[in-house]
């Protein structure tokens, strides 16, 4: 099996492999914020069960985390090095998204698990064959998102009210995931380089792809609110 | 293969049943217990690398909590329902063990881990093959001990004042630990069954055989802290 990452392969050109990196550093930053989140939730989760379905989903994402750090390593990488740079990011998302209680816990494991999926998918077209594999394996779809839908529906069930203010939720999330994405592609030339301003590259987005991908992410987000009885 | 837990194996005896049951309600729910104290401590660690340290051995107990979980459901048990009947016991443990830094999270984690795995390979003498399998599996040394060794000792070497806190932390712990053993003793007859009211049955524990247990288990978590470098 050839690899990529071998002389003369997509990893030899420095700015290429530059944006490889810190992409494999963000989604390994966010893997390990999303078993965190999890493990919090399942913390406040109301019975052995749910608990245990919570862990189960967290283990699921720390599957994903190593597979994504031993890329990185494999890359001769040091993957706290990459990922620590991404620590501010992570923070201001997760300082301004405090779930206030067990539902918006699950919502937020749920609107950000899908956002991050759909978000990484559309980069994937970009990448190399290696790194585009280990990519769409992690941001596959982990199979628990009928729980969290089977848990909302319930609760909305039980009050209708909870239906309103888990809406706004949702809105404030996705506002709050726009913004820390437009901060990312601000900050970082090599990552943004990868997708956006590749000119010279075949493949790489002008501004109207940029637009149409923006438009995917926001519809299928509605569509997953609407799985849960929600307006997005 | 055949199994101990079809007609004419011991399993077939309802109280032996009961007890190895209970058994694997108390390993499981030690298990979970202990995935939740690592997801704390993961969380106040000091760095990612750290962190990341603390998660994988969470991910490994995990492992070994869906082995127990599935043992159960194979045995056709409601896990959560065998569980559940253990929450009290852990509740007093833990509330009566709430670590005050770092340093106490991680040194209760090797504490337990380490009398655990010796209580139960003490336990395991008295069990079906296929109980015992598991059970030992499961108690095996996660290989991260080294870990917390290291932190500990790096810890003291930077203030030798930590050593005597944390050797009181070490009685405590263990002090806790034999209080709540003793009361799952006096608790739970088919589990105490199991090891020792069996005087039918060959292999059962006689007084002078659970002394000696306990001096075995009283010795090993001494040489644990000895390699720590703390008094027990």
């Amino acid at each position: 099996m050839t690899s990529d990452a071998t002389p003369g392969g997509p990893l030899d050109d420095p700015d290429y492999r530059a944006g490889v990196v810190e992409l494999l550093g963000l989604l390994c930053f966010g893997e390990l914020s999303a078993v965190e989140e999890l493990n919090q939730d399942a913390q406040d989760a109301p019975d052995l069960a749910t608990k245990v379905q919570i862990q189960t989903m967290a283990a699921a994402e720390w599957g994903h985390f190593e597979q994504l750090r031993d890329r990185l390593v494999a890359l001769g990488e040091d993957p706290f090095a990459v990922m620590e740079s991404f620590g501010a990011t992570f923070g201001r998302f997760h300082g301004r998204t405090e779930p206030s209680d067990w539902l918006e816990g699950l919502l937020k494991a749920y609107v950000g698990d899908g956002l991050a999926a759909d978000f990484y998918r559309e980069i994937a077209a970009f990448l190399d064959a290696e790194t585009r594999q280990i990519v769409l394996e992690t941001m596959s779809e982990t199979g628990h998102s009928e729980f969290v839908v089977d848990q909302v529906r319930e609760a909305i069930e039980a009050d209708p009210r909870v239906a309103g203010r888990l809406a706004l939720w949702g809105r404030r999330l996705m506002g709050e995931a726009l913004s820390q994405a437009q901060m990312v592609v601000a900050e970082r030339d090599a990552l943004t380089a990868l997708v956006v301003g590749a000119v010279d590259r075949p493949g790489g987005f002008d501004l109207a792809t940029i637009g149409r991908m923006f438009t995917r992410i926001t519809e299928a987000h509605a569509e997953r609110m609407a799985r849960l009885g929600l307006d997005a």
